[in-house]
């Protein structure tokens, strides 16, 4: 099978760097194009501040970095972007309009109308947004979003408890990981041994984006989900792997028990397409009491780092509600793993290639 | 004046040393005696693993420790308990019947309907239990309780809440120091670099007590209030201070200002009275976005570790609920410093003394 | 090819759980029997506290731990053993005895005469006292002990040094990790942002180690190494990991870049004899000015964690020193890695097998 | 008395900050003026990211920042600096011309031979270069330094151990806190559960220093000190406190006995003059086995921070050398707090005034 060739934009930064040990060894898509705004013209290993615990992958580090523009991809069937989102304002739609399928994780277009906002196993059919993107914007290509770090795992476990129990409210307290701050992202003299009790903007992009990817398609454009959502999120001192209580209400009475069923039975495309990304279980649910703790389960499941872990699903306040505890790999599920997943989706229906 | 003299029941434990160090220099109590089991009869000083920053106040470093027995009290005006549930459950009620003031940080008697569950600012009127609890239990002295420590920051911040606007409901996540899992408590293997989504027993009595403290006496009996709580609580790589989310629901409208003035003037009877462990504010809020930090303010205010810290007040869904982020002081507030101000309240009301 | 029949004593503590996990898919070891004294008779998923990031391997999950008598393991070839100190001093001879090949991690029986402290890299050749052990104490079996975690990384790099420079003298800081410390092991309450500078009978433990390691035999029995060794022993709070730093001296000049070439050519027994677990480099040689980094680099090497790995290489005063610091994974390298090990190289040159 | 008035520059970076706390109530010197580049105009308590525990004493907070030039102070009698080196290498020697005594902890000018690097308990006499200097660069004002953090503690120690038994070399291993780095400093994604080998350009200041400060003068001019320094700095997941282990040889035999005693009897001018910032021992040794610890111990003595505190003290190889472990607070005594006591040392030796 011809794989895939892929480009990516901003593959020197922390959130870049996963994309590399992700497709070092991928069966379907070769990471072809290194793309780097200061670095470029420079050999990857000797430009990148390498944060990761294994090696840069060996056909990487002598790779030289391209500049950020669409002729440095020319080869290639699809981009991923990693940039932040002030250059991926900018950058994002050259590549867009010069044909490219872009899927991108920054912030900078996940909540325009016409861009579908993707996590592979909740809402694969919002990638149907792509045709009126192109037509509405000129592009040949297209651009395609995957959501906030903490938005991610929170959603995919609202799905079924959306489908199922028409789950009205999510009342959300977030402890996350300072991996989800980039590099150099939080000092440590301000973590160390602390609690920051916010993070600029999240609260509101969790909580607008959650609507959206829950919400459905009429006519050729996506509603926004009526379930409404509290969050407080708080930095704590921990690597990787963001940590969620949620609060869920219904309107009736839900048991832990049929939660737990629901959350356990949920699939979506990309375990019905048996995608290379796809972890077997979307969701796994854990019976221990003290679980899921990001040292010790972050990494779990067929794909590691693709499954969110919950555990503690116990009843709330009257029979109307549950709670329960989830935690979702910020940096794989929560980034570079939900973007190769999409693309690994998009390709399989034929959204992808030029 | 005269001053109040203290035994103190598991001296050498990590919640015991407070005491030492906050009656070092107390106006009105001395504390003369020190209790422990295993290392009656030797030296405070090298029996001790002492936990603190600062060093063994000097008095206290070379002094006997005595026997857990009413005996060695007995020049004593009341005893502080800082001993574990099980000891507690057995030593109390001996120096309760023999008729010494015993005020007890242990969860042992707190739920006992007739044991006064105490936060001074909030509940001082329900020591008017002392003296049914007396007739029924044949005892000359007493037993007073002070709460969990992550039930006392909460409740504290409930009070004005419920009493300004009818607080209904509480749906709290807590990030809860290590210092109050006691020594040796949590293993480092378990908690660096790590959540633990996870405190036994805990949530049950954050829940049980809370309303107990804010229930209302009704003919010498306290009935429990009828505001709800649910709350997940956490272990997180902190020294000091538990941090909790508030998401605070009434029964019509209430604006984060209406809260926050509310908050800010509440004041109770050790304020009043001026007590000496008082805080000049119960509760300070902050302004600042990012506040507040266990790091930064868990020993604000004008007694430090006293007063409780609130930040991030601001609306839930829709216009009757609100938001906020709270931190105590697990280990001053949270334990000896509440138990010394019942002791301060209750002199001055003529509950203590033989 | 038959594999060897392996047991295991301690199996359900923090160093006996590395064991599963390494010896899970291992190619010539079978891991027939987990014994347990505690838990004996209960499932191993079931009654161990399992510290690891990765899962149970799935074929120990439900595996009866039997109880740590000889009869346990009668089809068994070998017998690990991860049992604390005082436990080993009993049980191992009577494995021993009984006609075993005993390896152990315990400090019981390490400095005896007739007992081989092994590194298969450094000392193969120390596994001839077995014939006079067998001798001198009547047994059918035999024990062979592996090092303290901290002497494991040191000795390997000083190995060099001495054949190749005639180290003399070193001169070392340790760094150490928590899990060195095994379950529960050091509180959080002590090492959360803190360094506690010592670690009981650490240092003593090391110094003679290594003379013993790095010893020559004479007629059968091993002399102590003239090498001199001064460490102070920290404990850091990093999970996995010793770090240490080398401050040698020799007899006469000796330039880093010498230094750093007798490191990386460095090989032993386990590389000539391609065992399963020998890292291709035992010594990686990094060359950036701030490596190794316990997050980045403990998982380094071609079999990871088996490799210690050292940078900064650098002139001490004058031109007759070296400085330079290394880093080696305390529970793979320092304990169940370098026990295979010894197995694989004892299999190889028919030491085991009954 | 008339207090001393002072101004700082680089008043609102995290090393300032430290000045305003030491300085809020200082008894001889009243912090006047408050200077900035950035934010000059600014208030300062507006403008400044606040990173201590305890809140800018009241009196600063509505100060407005001064531009960082000598019109700014004119009313003050010195100046202090915590300005990084390359702002102090260009604005310090404008105050000093200006006709203020400057002190300053930047590295800009430590190393210039007619500049005194000063620890007030080591080395007052070399304030005695302030005449020659003078003369030399035409200034009416003075340049006076203090030494890098890590020397600071390190050198103290050193010298009883110099005159008392002719310390010859130290083999020195760091241990960091993270606030040595100032603010944004190291991110939190590089240390957390880690230890960074190296510390850009700190091994050799701190040579370079140590052999500095400990020379003795020889007509006008200070000649380096012979003795010899190798150090391997390290930094931790610490928040103030530097840890070093020290291997320090003699020329003849030293037994820890007398280590410990003249350490433990080591005095300097501040002590002897009774300076308010002068702890009553510079040098605290603890006995037990597990100390100094930076949590426990980094604020004792009587001036908190003031005084290094040294455990561990034992023989080394052989009978010429001794081990021993120091801690001092990094941001007090390594910084503010020899600055401090540099500044009353001066005003009564009679250097400072106009």
């Amino acid at each position: 099978m011809r794989k895939l060739r892929a480009a990516l934009l901003g593959s020197t930064g922390a959130v870049g760097q996963r994309y590399l040990s992700m497709l070092a060894n991928h069966p379907s898509i070769k990471l072809e194009v290194l793309m780097g705004s200061r670095s470029a013209g420079e050999r990857y290993g000797e430009s990148t501040r390498w944060l990761q615990g294994e090696p840069i992958p060996g056909e990487f580090s002598s790779r030289k970095i391209a500049p950020s523009r669409p002729e440095s991809a020319k080869e290639c069937d699809l981009v991923f972007s990693a940039l932040p989102a002030e250059a991926a304002a900018e950058i994002e739609p050259e590549f867009a309009e010069a044909g490219f399928g872009v899927i991108s994780e920054s912030s900078a277009y996940r909540m325009n109308r016409d861009v579908p906002l993707i996590i592979p196993e909740v809402n694969a059919d919002h990638l149907s947004l792509i045709g009126p993107q192109r037509k509405k914007r000129g592009w040949k290509g297209s651009l395609v979003t995957t959501p906030n770090c903490t938005a991610t795992g929170l959603v995919i476990v609202m799905k079924p408890l959306l489908d199922g129990f028409g789950l009205r409210r999510a009342i959300v307290t977030s402890m996350q990981a300072v991996s989800g701050a980039g590099f150099p992202g939080v000092p440590s003299l301000l973590i160390t041994e602390n609690v920051i009790p916010y993070i600029k903007n999240e609260e509101e992009k969790v909580a607008a984006e959650s609507r959206k990817i829950l919400g459905s398609r009429h006519n050729g454009s996506i509603g926004e989900s009526s379930m409404e959502v509290a969050i407080s999120c708080n930095r704590v001192p921990v690597i990787d792997g963001h940590v969620e209580t949620l609060y869920g209400e219904f309107p009736g009475p839900v048991t832990p028990r049929e939660a737990i069923d629901s959350l356990r039975k949920f699939r979506g495309p990309p375990q019905r397409l048996r995608l290379p990304s796809a972890p077997e279980q979307p969701i796994i649910v854990r019976n221990e009491p003290d679980r899921p703790q990001p040292r010790l389960d972050r990494l779990a499941g067929s794909v590691p780092g693709m499954s969110v872990v919950v555990g503690r699903v116990r009843n709330g306040i009257g029979g109307n509600s549950v709670q329960l505890t989830l935690l979702s790999h910020n940096t794989i599920r929560g980034a570079a793993g939900t973007a190769i997943l999409t693309a690994e989706l998009m390709e399989k229906q034929g959204f992808l290639g030029r």
